[in-house]
Order: structure tokens, then sequence, then C-alpha cells
């Protein structure tokens, strides 16, 4: 299992007029915690898309346990549960300044060959840096 | 059922550099699809939050079946399937302008009482609304 | 001078805590305007540039005078004063519904060549549909 | 004067389909120079806020100089050039990870008392902490 947090801090352009983040937004949350947990690893996903594999999202779930509010400084917990194959699932935990997790959330990502636009598996650069996390 | 349809066109807003709609945009998709959805059953949103209660999304989910691309113009269909009570759930298919659904959807909110921050059931007038979709 | 009018409904996610539609998201209703003015004038934005020649944004203004509310339906009203050569300069009205005009704007975009990344002059697809409406 | 710089990684949220950051992007960028400076400062916006003033954007410009792009590390250069009364001005230049200058921009925003709605001067809790930079 490979787990990374990095932290958010809510902004005015964030959050609708109940005061809170907007729904939507969390999904930016997640892509922030996933390439910031892969550029931990050593992994840039820039580069991965430059070596010519993209990954497009194929489900995404959150759920909303309380309100983000605005200028809370959050952290994103990002969890990586399995070697990925075919896909990758990230999963989150944002935790407000208190530690509290208000949000969790689940992303799963393909890997897709841009010069064929078909699908593929994990690249071996991921693969490589996530085996040491799941190797005992 | 209420089955509810109202049309997107996707802005350069909208997309990322792989020429694809955002992941985190659709969930403005559905906001769009529910809202329309309630003004056409002759409940407007605003009025609802005016009255004191809130809706706040509980839970989110998404399926991205094929990318949604800039200047497409998609039709978000929108169902309620079952009755609310103390949750109201919206489906979307999300259809491209070949009528191929591209993306499904699934939203839950609850219903919040803006004077006590309490959950409360749905309120009367959007059940009132809702019924004669659902009596036969 | 070619003027054009566009209705635009705010969103949930269009307005920030205060209320009001956050002061970023004025561009995406300026791009609405006049992507949707030029389709009015017969040209799609999107083969332009397929045809090769990029828009970017070189210069933005705005001024907020009063401010656009929750689930408020305005207009984009979307003003070209001078023909282009260089540049295109768009001009905003945004009125509310009670057509009081509640933000200007001003948008300078250059063209530029996809295959060289070359700034050029306006494409003679435009200045053709453009021209009728300087001629008198 | 007073200058600040913060930095902000560009994110596929970010970006269009040319690859570049959206040019109504940048606004938010703005924003979190603009609180982070008045943190730097030691005056927390959200206390602001909270003690009755808004500071609701009345201007804003933008000169988009070259292109930023994804996964790009910017600065986020914020000056403010004279003693806020009426108004505060925040001026500012956005640099790319080598230090070029590819932005600038300027944000004239107004101050509001909550209760009465009305214009007010710019507090002295935030004079005071300006005032040490002006003073020589």
């Amino acid at each position: 299992m490979y787990t990374f947090e990095y932290p958010y801090r809510i902004r005015y352009a964030d959050v609708d007029q109940m005061g809170f983040m907007y729904y939507g937004n969390y999904a930016r949350l997640y892509e922030i915690g996933r390439v910031e947990a892969l550029r931990d690893l050593g992994v840039r996903y820039k580069d991965v898309e430059e070596a010519g594999i993209l990954m497009p999202v194929y489900e995404n779930k959150s759920r909303y346990l309380q309100p983000a509010k605005y200028d809370d400084l959050l952290t994103i917990r990002v969890v990586v549960r399995e070697i990925p194959r075919a896909r990758i699932v990230f999963f989150y935990e944002i935790l407000n300044s208190d530690k509290v997790c208000i949000h969790t959330g689940e992303t799963t990502l393909v890997f897709l060959r841009a010069d064929n636009n078909r699908i593929t598996t994990c690249p071996p650069e991921i693969l490589e840096k996530l085996k040491p996390w799941f190797d005992q």
C-alpha cells in the first residue's frame, strides 16, 4: 500500500453560496493528490503523457461527509491499495485542519496509447516505482 | 419515473489538453440537469433555498464511457426513479450529438434545514410536483 | 458594427460565498458570447481551429458594476466595433434579467498559425462574414 | 511598495485543448496571490470578511504575453504600489519556471460593509500592516 499526503488551501474560487466547497471541485483536489503522489514516487505525469501514454478517468466516486469551508487548510490523503494492471485506482481521504476526515473519494484511470488510441496496461516506469510499497 | 432532457454545448473552458471535457466538469452538467429538471416540474431550487431548505450533495458517482469533445452539443438526460424521502437521487445519462450515451452519473442529495443545520425530509412542494410521475 | 445577444443562466458552480458570480467566471461568459456570435455569423470556431488557425487571448478587461446572482438569467451582449486585421476585439455588456447592464468587458484575440506558431491576420472566412455589418 | 511571491503549479483542470492555461483561470492565480500576500502581512482575508468587510472586485485587467503550460511551476508576483484608500489595487506578474514574465494583471477591489451594503474605506487593520512598506 502506498500513501501520500498533500496540503490544499480552499479558495474563494472553490466555494459556493452555502460557503462550502462546490461538490464538483473535489475532482481537482483528487487530481492534485494523485499527480503529486506520482511525483513523490519519482513519476511525472507530464512525462508519462509525453512518452505516449494518456491516463483518462474511467470512474469517479465521492462521498461528502462534512463541508469544506473557505480558507480551510485541507490535507489530501492519497492511497494506492493494489498494484495497477489494466487500471489504477486512487483512493482519497480529505481531512480538515483538525485532521477529521470530511470526504472520501475514489478514481479509476485507464492507460491509453496516444498513437493508436487503444487501452494498454500500466507502463513499467510506474510499476517499478510502486512495487517497493507492495513487496512485503 | 420522471425523465427530463436539457442541451449543453461544451466550451473551451470545459476541455483539457486531451481535447476532452475535464472529468471534474461533469458535476456542473449534473447540476444544470437537475436544476432544470426541477424547474420543468415547477420547482425553482432558488425558492427552495430561500424557504430555508438547502440541498447539499451527499454522494456522487460518474462513469466515463467515451470522451466529450469541444463544441459538441450534448444532451443531459436526468432521471428520478423513486419518490424522495430523506434523500433524493438523480441519475444522469450524457448523450453526444449522435445520441450515443457517453457518460452516466448519479447524485444523492439530502435536505438540510438552514435554521438549525439539521437533516430533514423532502419538502412537500417538491413531493407534490413529483408524485404525478409515480402514481401509475 | 456587429451586435449579438445570448442568454446565460447563473449556476451554483458560478457563485461564491458572497452569493455573487465569482469574478473569474465572467471570462467563460465572454467565451460563450463570442463563440455564439461567430456561430450566428456562420463561422464555427472549431472549424477555424481545424483549418489551422488558433485564436489565443492577448488581453482581457472587465468592469464589475453590480453583482450577478445565483439563478439570474443574464444576457451576454457581444459587440464587434471594427473590422479585425491582426487582432479582433470583442466588447461585452452583461445585462441582468431587468436588462440593466451590470458588467462590461473587452477581449483582444490574435490569430496564430498552428503549423509554424506565428501570428497572422484574420482569416478571410471570418472577414467575409463580418464585412456586411460594416459596409454602410 | 509591497512585493510578495507565491508558487503555483498548473493542473490539468487549468489547461485547455491548446495545452495552455485557460485565459479565465488566471483570475484564480490573482486571488491566490493577493490572499497569500495579505496573509504574509498578517491579515487573513477570512477575518476581514468575518469582521464585516467584503472586498468585491471592481476592475480586472490581464495581458497574456506567453502561454503557461501544464505542470509548469509558476511564480505569482504580487505588488501593491500605493497605500489603499477607497480602493486597493494589486498588480501581478506571472513568471514561468525560467523566471520569464509571461503574464501581467491588475485587480482593483473596493471595501463594502456587509451590514449596510455600502462602500467604505480600507479597514485600519490592513492599513497598519501595509504602512511600514510605504514609509520610507
